[in-house]
């Protein structure tokens, strides 16, 4: 990364104005359970209400528009040079809250713990699937989205390959660890510890950091202090203590920048990988400003705010 | 890729409005080259005008605010994990127009041709500092951005090292290369040659095609037939047809799609790989679509419109 100290902005030069918001229904709003496919799963009081039904606090559909199926078979082939397999795995909506106008950082604690439950719950599922070799949450949130698009969600896939990005993560800690035979992660967070210039938020079992050379401004990384490279073996206190950190981070940047654009991704070890001493889950917040530089330049990120400056902003600011 | 055949778009969809320019300058524009650092190269009328006047057709200047300098030395060193380096290099605007208003698309031919030469003419150059490793030209372009970003321009980075996405695709090509002992791009033209289905436009030396699972809607590669690694090898006649060719893909995309925001990079081998057999030096078009899904996925991209598609709705669209 390159940090372009000599065009460094203020991080109130980020700010993006707030726009009024307006009554919207959607399918993924509570009252609508029957314009989905049927749930995969529910939160429900009383638990033992009827599926499909209002009342959900957050609820998991399949996509009604799949990118990926869950029927069939692999059918890796080729055509050439290339290569081809069917479009099986699992393309799944973890709707956040049953109110269109909610958004995560507005949600209570534990509404906030209910969505990261809901994933783990769903890649136990998933990780059943012997077809299936990750899974992946990411969201999307954007001020003002129309449609289902705007509604609280994450999306969830579960793909027959390991996606190449996460792959390439994977594979770098892994030789990290290969060299060193420690957990790159861990050796990150003890150095963050140390130094404590990048650090934003810190709870017993969570630190929230503004990454060394971060790609973009004010781009915040989430990591359990405990190793371990599933997902799925957070425990219910990290779960907890997560949703506390993510909720404390996300209303941060609300306050600071006013209600950014930003994507939301959980890393979690591929499936035959989450046992590794390598590897550490952990959840990557990037903020996507009208005026930060995204324009591609060969995976070398030009960043015009220091994260050692976006950290301390967001240690000043109240939540 | 994940071609999401269950919601393909039609290429329509993606039609952006067209807005009305108005009239603005900027300090790249023709009449005040007085306002950015002295220039590096520009091609003027009469050649032999003195240099910082009026009368350019193609300027070459340094970033006022540059993300990378030329002066001093790498000063490479450690800090705990991490590594540090001085942002030594080359950052440089192309600009392609003394016309605030030109476009790309819009130029003649003749001048898109200026453009790609004043990219060769500053990388012969830069490859003369010792202390740089690879360069990147590339340009974005979204109808009505304000100010200098707005003027048509593209950038131009040099760096002292060989950037992460640049070095991943030259590898991932000497891999096939190593195993099959011939060049994967060069495989890759026969093989479109023959299908015939992802052709966008062909001419003498020069093949435009819609990429094997592309990974954006319309995304367009231009190749040259003739295997080079590094752009500098490009010879007159090929920059001649790759203009012409450029000009011919981004005209269709602007009647096709309405002026789309795209970026544009050149991929051209690092510098001390520009003899390799193994890489073969091309241009990627990448249109920003508004409702084509950019939401980072794990390196597995969604793209709702298979490239066959877009190739045939390209070929049939008039320039």
């Amino acid at each position: 990364m390159v940090v372009a100290t000599e065009r460094v902005r203020r991080p109130s030069d980020f700010s993006v104005p707030r726009r009024p918001r307006q009554g919207v229904s959607c399918l993924l709003c509570g009252g609508r359970e029957a314009e989905t496919p049927p749930e995969l799963l529910a939160y429900r009081d009383p638990p033992d209400a009827p599926p499909n039904s209002e009342g959900w606090r957050v609820r998991v559909v399949p996509n009604k528009f799949p990118a990926l199926r869950v029927e069939g078979a692999l059918d890796r082939r080729g055509q050439g040079l290339y290569d081809l397999m069917n479009g099986v795995g699992a393309d799944e909506m973890l709707v956040e809250s049953p109110d269109h106008h909610a958004k995560l950082a507005d949600l209570a604690p534990a509404a906030v713990e209910d969505v990261l439950r809901a994933f783990r719950d769903r890649l136990v599922e998933l990780k059943r699937d012997t077809r299936l070799r990750a899974a992946l949450l990411f969201k999307r949130h954007a001020a003002d989205t129309p449609g289902s698009l705007g509604h609280p969600h994450a999306q969830l896939l579960a793909t027959p390959i390991v996606p190449r990005e996460v792959l390439e993560e994977f594979d770098h800690a892994r030789a990290y660890y290969d060299y060193r035979e420690r957990c790159l992660f861990c050796d990150i967070l003890r150095q963050e510890l140390e130094e404590g210039t990048r650090l934003v938020v810190q709870s017993e079992h969570v630190l929230a950091l503004a990454p060394f050379a971060a790609r973009f401004p004010f781009e915040t990384w989430l990591f359990p202090r405990r190793h371990a490279a599933g997902f799925e073996h957070a425990s219910e206190t990290e779960q907890r203590d997560l949703a506390g950190v993510l909720r404390a981070v996300l209303r941060r940047l609300d306050r600071a920048i006013g209600d950014p654009s930003f994507t939301m991704v959980v890393h979690s070890a591929p499936f035959l990988e989450a046992e590794s001493p390598s590897y550490h889950w952990h959840v990557e917040i990037t903020p996507l400003l009208p005026h930060a530089d995204h324009a591609w330049s060969g995976g070398l990120p030009l960043n015009a705010v220091p994260p050692e400056d976006a950290a301390r902003f967001l240690r000043d600011t109240p939540e």
